[in-house]
């Protein structure tokens, strides 16, 4: 008797073991890590450009004779490249500190962790510049008639459009900075057990 | 035969467990948070003293006629006062909201430590502010040779006494907001385990 062929049963295959997840702490944090060094860099491009503009922000007028407008005539202008230089130099050095710690994970947690406190005071500089650079160029822009501070944008044109684009440039590096600061708080505090 | 004395063995004692230490996170908390409520009580007074000096500081000149001299006659000492009354007011409700959480401890632990971002943006705006009024007033005290703004302060002495201190207050208030963001980071890492 001819055996009925037998039902091939299928193997049963063995469960192949999934790749394991990476354990989901280090994910998070390289997510911040990714956010801090792009940040740091936003921070560092802003303050140069600023620098930059505000630098070559030279303009002379020819009638009746010539008189340049340079921001070395205004003591808060000086105030403000120098504090955007301070904050471009230091966003700098941490952008490459946090760059180097995310290629090389866990090699200087200590040290980056103290970027914060870099942070904290460049964010109170560069408030402060923005706030000094913008009052003095507002005055330039409108005058102020109870003291008879009189218009100065009408004659420097370019100049004072430099000046607008150096402060609203340094005021995003101001915002970029909060969030930075905040950034390295709430990762921070995910590190925290409940 | 009289058997050798034996030699006593004196009694192990058994090892007296000490007094458990009282939980060593409980002490630096409480240090921090009782210097918290300090700093956000400097920075409300020295935001409401800020305002008051300021709005204070109004002085007429006689000769030859009666002009008085503002606050409210410069944008940037507007934005000022303006930025120093917010600052008091949530220093204010931050204060009593650390102060309650330093009474019953634990009661709001979660909205505490939301805190840090209220001080990091008072921190950003104080600081543009006192930025602001800061070089509007030494216009006034130096004057502008170059593009012809007269000093104002040989005839308002009084006046710009009052905005240089208010200005020192306001710079004082940003150094204490330095203070409590960064109070609060270390507070935040001291309970990161190691």
């Amino acid at each position: 008797m001819a055996s009925e062929p037998e039902k091939v049963v299928p193997p049963v295959e063995a469960p192949v073991a999934e790749p394991a997840p990476p354990p989901s702490t280090t994910r998070p944090t390289d997510y911040f890590a990714v956010a801090d060094v792009v940040l740091r860099l936003l921070v560092f491009a802003s303050a140069l450009v600023s620098v930059v503009v505000m630098s070559t922000s030279k303009e002379t007028e020819m009638l009746p004779n010539p008189r340049p407008a340079k921001f070395t005539q205004s003591p808060a202008l000086i105030y403000f490249v120098a504090a955007l230089s301070v904050a471009g130099f230091f966003s700098l050095i941490t952008t490459l500190g946090s760059l180097y710690s995310l290629i090389k994970p866990g090699c200087c947690a200590k040290i980056i962790s103290h970027f914060i406190v870099i942070d904290v005071l460049l964010l109170g500089i560069v408030a402060s510049a923005t706030g000094a650079a913008g009052s003095v160029t507002y005055v330039g822009l409108k005058g102020n008639t109870y003291v008879g501070w009189g218009k100065v944008c009408t004659m420097y044109g370019k100049f004072c459009r430099y000046l607008g684009a150096s402060i609203g440039v340094s005021l995003f590096a101001s915002v970029m900075l909060v969030l930075l600061v905040l950034l390295s708080v709430y990762s921070l505090s995910k590190k925290i057990p409940k």
